[in-house]
């Protein structure tokens, strides 16, 4: 039996992966540019870091294993407490700090659509503030990379509150608050019947649970978000704060993103690190899993130091985010350099034609030279996706000249090389 | 016990990635104007895949393990077999292909100066032709990676060919061939009376092994190379075309780069599957490990398909590379982008600030907003590491200016903020 690649993972030939890596490129260019730097993080981690803050479900689904020395590793599912760990590590880094990353990550899971067992994973935090500033600058961040992309009008990011969601269960004196949290999670993907029975077994009654599943129905403006909690608490004022910093929030991400962004109460994020504001980024249209997701995780540095270090990110997958890309014709090589193929009519012509490519390649341009020995037409045929072909004979190594082929039109012309290189 | 960072691998903090992944763009940026295309494959592969053609010394100093599924999997100890099970997977790719990689690869070996238990690997590879055009090519390429990186006259190529080891160890009826490889390669690890007594071991007479480090003993031009293997040699003409090969080969490295480029008879390559030339690049001075390494291996596509492909290749690792360039002062970043930081003096001219900033990213600089609401000289002082600092407060507000530091040299400014635009 040949070897063949393993189950949920992917191979990507260039034909893809240059599209995919200009992608990248456009994606950390936008982070660059808010200030943020880059860094990176062993693949492989313990796996006791996921099991006290990353919930179990993600353990479960982890690439984990015994290595050669006894440790207890794992692949790495996901960026955050590999960045908190760098951050705890170093105390002389002054705060705010902001750190992007993008590695593979890994998980377990049953391939489908949208969804690998590797995926690269585009990263954004920010460290040591707490604020609607900070709040609103990485939503911003998010939104203005998807504007990068094209996708401005094509997204929608919604938004939700940890500590609100809290607040609201409380306020209803619902006792498994944590539970109760699971479920909304699974909102979006089970039916009315399944939502209030599941409801019923963590003992939440049908009066609060018809008024969890009135909140979860409709994404709200965030004036109307308000309304709509003074209408369902029995005591507001304790939120008070808490709606003023995320109108703030609101108000400062619109200067951001012209968007659609809005207030959504089912957005709860798997993840059971989060502490305060949590986000999503959906296709306007369609049925996608989130496109890039994300939220406040300020206890999270407890797991490696005595200190406890506000904090928010977000990150992107590559697989929907591909997929959206397609959708809209927006899956193109974004700079594309000029290429030249040289067609080289004989091994006596290789010095000639190896010179002419080092001086093109000078002008960061690509050239390659065929090296085949094939006939001429052969030659002009792999050429065919390249910019211009360039013929090199004896004629033109005598004359110093070179000749020229446009791919496009067609036109095809002899020049003096010194005039060649003029143009590059 | 906090949680730490597992023994032999590294965390990538922004001072050194930033540097790293610049030199990773700038060699990827060599490859792609040589016509190479980038390719990626999972970091998970079958362990069977290494088994067969790696060498077993490899396949010991794997990370692998079974999988949730009952695989048997590893993460990968190098990207060369994943690349040819790419390439048979895909008959309609016209050849010769041209790709690279830049995959992270691991090794569960003993950490030491130069080696880690994962490192970033940045691989070449042209698959279709067996020629001296193709050979000196790849060769070409990875002299002017490492001419690009500033390492002109800092580092010397050593060549050898499968093909004359073997010719010349028939040549002197040596049977245990594998074996004698495997001490040629330990040449440079051991003493020579270790060398001699294990060349006993394996039943090579003290004549040959005398002949063999002398052949061992020193790096030969190519026209030496010539004349050593006609003095040593008890029948010279079998080996007459290779030799005609290996100096084609030579002069048109020679077209590629001027740098010192040797016959070296110690360059073995301890990967089992090289069939043809092998060479490796090493610093002029000094003790490191070889920075780059690679060679022919043309019968590696037959663990993937019926096909054999000729293929030659080679990869750099991060590690060496970086001590490298760190000790001729070259590890620095190539291209850094003009920056500007936003100190803001109140949350009411945040958005002033942030529409600021989103103009000065449009014309792809660094802006970044201060949104910790500390007093004017502490964000200053935040600001060192920038170009500029932005001071914006009431007056620049009302009156539509900005007040510019140049924090070289200290020098200060109020400008209209269309003026101010102009210069970016």
């Amino acid at each position: 039996m040949k070897i063949e690649r393993i189950k949920g993972f992917r191979d990507h030939y260039p034909e893809d992966m240059e599209i995919r890596y200009s992608v990248f490129t456009r994606i950390t260019n936008v982070a660059e540019n808010f200030g943020y730097q880059r860094i990176d993080f062993p693949s492989l981690e313990y796996l006791e870091m996921y099991k006290q803050k990353s919930g179990s479900e993600l353990v479960s689904q982890t690439f984990s294993f015994t290595d050669k020395g006894g440790r207890e590793v794992t692949m790495i599912p996901e960026a955050t407490p590999s960045t908190v760990r760098l951050l705890t590590a170093r105390k002389d880094i002054p705060r705010p700090v902001r750190w992007y990353s993008l590695p593979k990550v890994w998980r377990y899971e049953e391939p489908q659509e949208g969804r690998f067992r590797e995926h690269y994973q585009f990263n954004a935090d920010m460290f040591g503030l707490d604020s609607a500033e900070a709040d609103s600058e990485i939503i911003g961040l998010a939104a203005q990379i998807l504007d990068e992309l094209g996708l401005s009008g094509k997204y929608q990011i919604n938004i939700n509150d940890r500590q609100v969601m809290e607040y609201i269960l409380n306020d209803m004196n619902i006792q498994n608050i944590h539970e109760a949290f699971s479920v909304i999670d699974k909102y979006r993907k089970i039916t009315r019947e399944q939502f209030i029975s599941m409801m019923a077994e963590i003992n939440v009654d049908k009066k609060n649970t018809e008024k969890i599943l009135d909140l979860l129905s409709e994404r709200l403006d965030i004036k109307d978000f308000e309304k709509k909690l003074k209408s369902i608490l029995n005591n507001f004022d304790g939120l008070k704060n808490r709606i003023e910093r995320l109108k703030t929030t609101f108000s400062y991400i619109s200067f951001y993103t012209k968007s659609d962004i809005k207030y959504d109460f089912s957005v709860v994020r798997g993840l059971s690190y989060y502490t305060g504001i949590v986000f999503e980024a959906f296709d306007s249209v369609g049925e996608l899993r989130a496109i890039l997701g994300g939220g406040r995780y300020d206890g999270l540095s407890t797991l490696f130091s005595d200190e406890n270090i506000p904090a928010i990110g977000f990150a992107i997958g590559d697989a929907v985010l591909e997929i959206l890309l397609k959708k809209y014709n927006l899956w193109e090589k974004y700079m594309r350099k000029q290429s030249y193929y040289i067609c080289n009519l004989g091994s006596q012509f290789i010095e000639y034609s190896i010179n002419l490519a080092s001086k093109i390649r000078k002008s960061n341009r690509i050239a390659l030279v065929d090296i085949t020995g094939r006939k001429l037409s052969s030659q002009i045929k792999s050429a065919a996706e390249f910019d211009f072909a360039l013929i090199i004979g004896e004629n033109e190594v005598k004359s110093g000249t070179v000749t020229l082929k446009d791919m496009k039109t067609g036109e095809q012309k002899t020049i003096e090389e010194e005039e060649f290189y003029k143009l590059l």
